[in-house]
């Protein structure tokens, strides 16, 4: 691996990886796009929704205590209100007095000054800007005072422009996961304690979006709600499945010192009281399922969030973070968000929210003891940055995708093109259960080059020798080691590799 | 089957058992809901997934000739100014002069007169409720003159509201692939006639939603553009697979005359110049992917359009409906575009959209020869009526899904509490391949019974034999018949069943 390669790729190199290789193209670019928006190309859509669907089978369908929902986009207008994003979802905007350019005001701050904005008001902003003397980036011209932006999309919902029917693009899916809660409750017999999750598409009108997909202005995310009992918020029974992890732990002692992160056990934060043991459960389940998937351990961490950073109703909250070439960026959210927002909607709806516990013969309104929230975008960008290796050796990028999130399992190819009938064969019949790519164009050298920067696992290729001796070489992305492979089994050898049932060196394979 | 209670299900009875059963909710209900949106449960989405990934699979995974994309909702607004939707996406509406009432002219004509306006314009309309002194339903007050209202959701974009950064919700996904078309083309190398696919959600402001998930204003849609040389539409390679079909088909002439349907073959589309090769192959492929995923041909039948419901763009344009209890609705439309799409979005961007064509070396811009568009909601209905058994013999409904539709695969019942452990054993080895649901509550008649209404194909029961002879009794939904199962290839058996593989009579199975 070249490292310094790697220490090098940018977020803008990813970008332009990602549209020249048909992962993610800047959406409506024809007509000079639009900031914020981005469209999945070919490739792309098939590794994004394979990252939805192994999320979903890990955390929903493989569960008993998981019950799923996919809520629409709009929703009654009354539902931002109960949930505070009607008058509290905002960001500070500062507009240049003279060309009227409304910027973001921490991020023109961070940018002019070199430092960490978060907490600040809009009072603490102001005065930085007054200090510095900081002036438009685009026309040195003054700016006017902070001003609150709401960041959710507006829209008017049917035929009358009346105040009422004015709704707005869910900014989380998370609200829809509550607003169901007593249906879901009611009509699948769940019990206490249990989650509720919800993959979905949400909007945030972000004043300057930026960096790619890390901060665009639509996004989807994988959520889950878990209930407990208010009072069994430590009563995880999976816990000893994951306490043992020895995991990157930021704490806020270790920020607060400025030094860095350490080693720890996820026990340890049940055990300085850091965490309740189900949202340290579901930390760990989040980040065995990002190391399942092929990222590499040392390039993920916990960090804790300071006290400051915390929303008054929250108890811990805690960020998983990928260690990009660019520095470790959040691309996962969990907090204990207690009894808040079911007693929100209980308040504004006045329907009642509590369940009934059996055991203790009661009513109680569960606490939300932790909330798994995955960009799904964010988690794309980590392993296409995980996989991405521009391997000085073989001359071209290889992506080195785990095989489930592969866009293709597999990549068939004749060694010449009067081999074709004979290739195709295996490829009709391999694509009828896994994405099969085949390829005949160029040598086999740049056939390889191609998978390679697709992130195809396998390559097969079927030469002069085949048709003798029924075999197929099939070759390993990682390594491109080869093994010799009866045509008869490959589909099972083939589907074996991806699930992880076979491992490649169990195919006694040679270096090429 | 109980024919009386099927002929009597209506749309409204079918939104009532999709609440209580969890499969779709009104959005948003403990605020008093959102008129057009709903939430699909637990059971639903599961069911909607189901669908939407074998859709992907058969016509995206298993091609050669088809690349998938996942566009952004919103995009540039210039692309609905070339599409003509800025302009002309609207529908016609009228307004109560006394109580402000606003209300879908045709619908209200419909309604009031109980005859079809398709294809009338809002002249045609105003004269029908000036002669008929049609009223407002809510007051009786009377109508102001019929105005154009435009379906598309607006929003603003960005924190400078200016004309220039309103944008659109899209209307439909079509729009999507032909803006990323050239990008398409470029970086995955296709080579005409090729298509493009997409899934994803599409908003429409419709004045007055109805008929639950019908017309609803947010709604998923699954649509391929097919691209192929301008003169080369009817020259599809793979029209022997289709050609035979035997189907329900309603041509306009039969239309004209008052006549119903009749059986053709497919390829009569074609030899008496009604549609295209690659057309009636699209047809006759969505058509077989509906009957291989169990819903009964007869139910089924392709309308062509009559010559004044065409865009003045297009060549054929033909609907599959399906025959719900409350009459022919339509669930999918295909039109042949031809090069309108392409050639708009080239006018409008100034980009060049034409392809270069190897054999004959010319640049061409292609021919969108069908676009087989799918609403998901609409299949997910045809699927749900199709299913509905209100079987008397059993006493429950009877929801029988394809097992590839169906939310569980299996469920898994210990006869009694005390071989709880030896079953849910059973149970967590199943889960880990396929959605799996345990229930050891009430009787084993309530649990077949729980099983029956939300559509899961197997019911799998530990009893006090299962101990000594290692097998289980396996159900089958469709006729309640049991076969007696080995626990050790409980696995492949019932995902055999699954996929078709195995049939339940394979396993000699008796009369309950």
């Amino acid at each position: 691996m070249n490292v310094d390669a790697i220490m090098a790729l940018s977020i803008e190199d990813m970008a332009v990886f990602c549209k020249k290789k048909g992962f993610v193209y800047p959406c409506s670019e024809i007509y000079g796009g639009i900031s914020g928006f981005f469209d999945y190309g070919p490739v792309g859509v098939e590794v994004k929704n394979n990252i939805k669907q192994e999320w979903w089978k890990t955390f929903v369908t493989a569960r008993d205590d998981m019950a799923g929902i996919d809520g629409a986009i709009i929703s009654n207008p009354k539902v931002w209100k109960a949930s505070g994003h009607a008058d509290c979802f905002t960001d500070i905007l500062v507009e240049c007095q003279k060309c009227g350019n409304k910027v973001r005001a921490d991020h023109m701050v961070e940018d002019a000054l070199g430092q960490q904005t978060d907490g600040l008001s809009a009072e603490d902003l102001w005065k930085l800007i007054e200090e510095n003397d900081l002036k438009c980036p685009k026309c040195q011209g003054p700016f006017s005072k902070p001003t609150q932006f709401n960041l959710m999309f507006k829209t008017v919902v049917g035929p009358a422009e009346s105040e009422s029917s004015v709704s707005y693009l869910r900014p989380e899916t998370a609200q829809l996961i509550f607003t169901d809660f007593k249906a879901v409750v009611d009509n699948n017999r769940m019990k206490l304690p249990f989650g509720i999750a919800q993959i979905g598409k949400a909007f945030r009108n972000e004043i300057s979006p930026r960096d790619f997909l890390f901060r665009s202005r639509e996004f989807e995310q994988m959520e889950i709600e878990f209930f407990t009992h208010p009072k069994k918020t430590d009563e995880c029974p999976f816990f000893s499945e994951i306490q043992d992890l020895n995991l990157n732990i930021w704490t806020s002692e270790a920020q607060e010192a400025k030094a860095d992160h350490e080693k720890m056990h996820l026990k340890q934060l049940v055990s300085s009281k850091k965490a309740n043991s189900w949202q340290a459960y579901w930390l760990g389940m989040m980040l065995r399922w990002f190391m399942d998937l092929g990222i590499r351990q040392e390039n993920l961490r916990l960090r804790e969030h300071l006290k400051d950073e915390l929303a008054h109703y929250a108890g811990a909250c805690f960020d998983i973070e990928y260690n990009f070439p660019f520095g470790w960026k959040e691309i996962h959210g969990n907090a204990d968000r207690q009894q808040f927002d079911l007693s929100q909607h209980a308040k504004f709806s006045k329907k009642d929210m509590a369940v009934f516990v059996e055991e203790t013969r009661e009513k109680v309104v569960p606490a939300v003891a932790t909330e798994p929230s995955q960009g799904v975008d964010r988690a794309f960008l980590a392993f296409m940055f995980d996989a991405y290796d521009d391997d000085s050796n073989r001359g071209n990028v290889v992506l080195k995708l785990h095989p489930k999130l592969a866009p293709f399992k597999a990549a068939v190819f004749p060694l010449v093109n009067k081999l074709d009938k004979e290739a195709r064969e295996i490829h009709e019949s391999l694509k009828q259960e896994l994405p099969c790519f085949f390829d005949r164009s160029g040598s086999v050298g740049r056939r390889y080059a191609r998978a390679d920067e697709i992130g195809i696992p396998y390559c097969i290729t079927y030469d002069f020798d085949s048709k003798k001796d029924k075999k197929v070489t099939v070759r390993n992305i990682l390594d491109t080691k080869q093994a010799r492979i009866e045509i008869s089994g490959l589909k099972d050898t083939i589907r074996g590799l991806v699930n992880g049932d076979i491992a490649f060196e169990d195919l006694k394979p040679e270096k090429a």
